[in-house]
């Protein structure tokens, strides 16, 4: 195969000692790592020997249930990400923030920022945040309803790219001799009056290296894709089977296309855990490993809470109850629900079945076998319509990565469908997107700043 | 004389191509410094070879005015330290951050994220933030009252300390054959509630490695130093004149008695704008020329906005008018605009030669002389009762900074004002502050978290 043909992209989701929940308490894990910098940057580093197009980190403003099972505390994703600019060259940086708990002001800055000393590698992941704890953390009683939440979340992205536009690309003249640094009639005021948000700005940066952050999602509920189809540039995804792969795939880019946008603009990134053996008996010793260090009390507290239900209605040998809420009456992460209850339903999982498959990837496609195998299965969901790429979720950390890198990676080379080296410096530039043009530019009815 | 007397500290103010406004104007000043990472990262390596205490970054959510006339956009200061952080070893990291526009649980995980990646280097300057374009761009028409202001900041501090002590020092087990990570018995809801904030916690973040940052603080006004005997551990300060830095030292102190702190665990440090020759005259020349740079009707029309009135009240060459509004009538840096009005009425200044003196340190005290005079007025302050140490605001950068570490710090380690080589690795361990009491360890009232 060529060279020239359609590119793979590849994020690497970081997450402490890994994506499998027990992952902590493998001989070889640092049970401290989720506060560990070094542990963060030598990841990122990993995946850039790897070509990856990017690194990701979760978020969310409260702490996760159970201290007690599993590591707990994660510092601020920007932060981190910041701290990994200045150890990587080329690797994208997309850090999760939340719509709900943030003012657009500041966040929208923050990207800016990290855009700048990035060099251009900067990407949001956009979350509204469910759950009456967080909530209670930010001076409300109870969570807002969901689709309050995504109308807040459209407004908030709305007003963030009109505060990185506010600054047109050549405003800046730096004119010693004239004495004149900025040129204001290409900063703009812009007077934002909405029903959430009411924004003067400028913003107090310039329009950065990328425009502004590659612009990322992850909900897949309806309000979810038809956000995603508005405003999202990736989109990360949990697809349990090539059968829902393009379903949804096929879905999401017909509702790109319904609201103008160019498809090819859009990538989808389903999720992929894989468990990596140099033979498939061994890959499949791992997971079996992993499951046992899974304590089940607190993943079925976990799943019930999920659920909606008391632990105790959970038989853990025992098939789910038959009558759980419907998806409508969940609050949070609607669309993982129904995937969950949908596959227990559908292999006529138990309840410690059920717990076991999760334990992984929350929902997300696990896959152990070899790398080869690996290898196979990415390049069938990527020529069968179904990704434009790959959400990289390692069960454990880093040695997952490291073997996806030193095994993997070569084969997709191979075949042609991964970069061998970045032939692009910025996060736009690796997946193929176009830096945004900047919505002021050719108008003038917004008042000139000062 | 000896090196175990007491030491002298030593903050450097970064700012671009330095504080005095012209200076982006010099041959040598690159004016696109402000969003230059690497220029920030060179200068924080200057000062940590100087064996200073720290680094720190004025910020304000809003573009300052006069974009025309001076490099206006500014990176968000936790990000622009956060990469200094992985470029330093030892020096400390102190941000501004506002009280007025942040939400306090987002604010303190941010810095103690910023804690445990510098490894315990971290510091929070308190400021509220003034003026009605800020509170524009976070929905309010206009700034609130001066006096709300500073009650917000004080139930800011509050929330964010509890946010800090939420985990207890030893609340992570980490015990991997218990299957147990943290003590939730250790890990506490706040469920603070206040006039300003209701937040539950706790924090997502352990107990950071200083236990919270260094809070410093820069008011003067009234408001501003209540603020500060109760909560300050670091004061930057503008003091023009030796007879005014040792009464506002000995007022401080003395406030910070009669709220039952210790004085020696809370260090004022005035602000100095050393312009440094190797002869007087050199220096007299580099301060001259900079004041050419001067543009002299935006200057005042900046002092006019300062004063409240228009600009053309402010005649360039005659002495303020008499009728200027009283410290009550104005809404932000209350003590500086006192520090301007009785500087000029004190020396009979014309508008034109006031703008003159402000140009470089905005009412701190400009000291233009050879490294030797710069070294006596320090160690003058510093053994007069004015000073613990300095926040030294070069007018250039870089060049100001490398001046002062390569000619200034050499003479004052001779002298044994200085340290030679850093003994400690934390921001409190330089400043010789303790690390603050968990305000949970010891008392069980509060639920535990889960």
């Amino acid at each position: 195969m060529g060279t020239s043909r359609r590119k793979l992209h590849l994020n690497a989701f970081l997450m402490a000692t890994g994506h499998h929940e027990a992952a902590w308490r493998l001989p070889e894990s640092d049970p401290n790592a989720n506060l560990d910098i070094d542990h963060y940057i030598s990841l990122a580093q990993t995946a850039e020997r790897g070509k990856f197009d990017s690194v990701f980190l979760a978020d969310s403003p409260v702490l996760f249930t159970h201290t007690e099972r599993r590591p707990s505390g994660k510092l601020e994703p920007t932060i981190i990400l910041t701290a990994i600019a200045a150890a990587t060259k080329k690797i994208g940086l997309i850090a999760t923030a939340s719509t709900s708990y943030n003012e657009p002001f500041n966040l929208a800055r923050r990207f800016a920022s990290l855009d700048f000393v990035s060099g251009g590698r900067a990407g949001w992941n956009i979350v509204t945040t469910a759950g009456a704890e967080a909530a209670q953390n930010f001076g409300l009683d109870d969570t807002p309803a969901h689709r309050t939440r995504y109308e807040r979340a459209a407004e908030f992205v709305e007003v963030s790219t009109k505060l990185w536009d506010s600054w047109e690309d050549d405003a800046i003249v730096a004119d010693k001799d004239a004495a004149i640094h900025g040129d204001s009639s290409k900063v703009h005021v812009i007077g934002h009056e909405g029903e959430f948000f009411k924004v003067r700005g400028p913003l107090n940066v310039p329009r950065s290296p990328q425009g502004y952050p590659l612009l990322v999602q992850a909900g897949s509920s309806e309000d979810g894709k038809e956000f995603a189809a508005r405003y999202s540039e990736a989109i990360f995804t949990a697809q349990p089977t090539l059968e829902e792969g393009k379903a949804f795939y096929a879905d999401v880019k017909d509702r790109v296309s319904r609201v103008g946008r160019d498809p090819e603009q859009v990538l989808i990134l389903p999720g992929i855990v894989p468990v990596i053996g140099d033979t498939e008996e061994e890959a499949r010793e791992l997971e079996a490993e992993l499951e046992r260090l899974i304590s089940p009390e607190y993943a079925r507290a976990q799943l019930a809470s999920r659920f909606g239900v008391e632990p105790h209605e959970l038989a853990l040998d025992e098939e789910l109850p038959e009558d759980l809420p419907s998806e409508d009456e969940i609050e949070g992460a609607k669309s993982r629900y129904t995937l969950i209850v949908e596959l227990a339903r559908r292999e006529k999982l138990t309840v410690r079945q059920l717990i076991g498959r999760l334990g992984g990837g929350r929902g997300h496609r696990t896959f152990a076998g070899t790398a080869q195998q690996v290898a196979d299965t990415i390049e069938h969901w990527f020529t069968n319509d179904a990704a434009d790429g790959f959400n990289i979720m390692p069960a454990v950390l880093p040695s997952g990565l490291e073997k996806f890198v030193d095994q993997v990676v070569p084969i997709l080379q191979e075949r042609g469908l991964l970069r061998t080296e970045y032939t692009e410096s910025t996060l736009r530039g690796h997946y193929g997107l176009a830096r945004p043009e900047n919505q002021f530019t050719e108008e003038s009815a917004l008042v000139s700043a000062r």
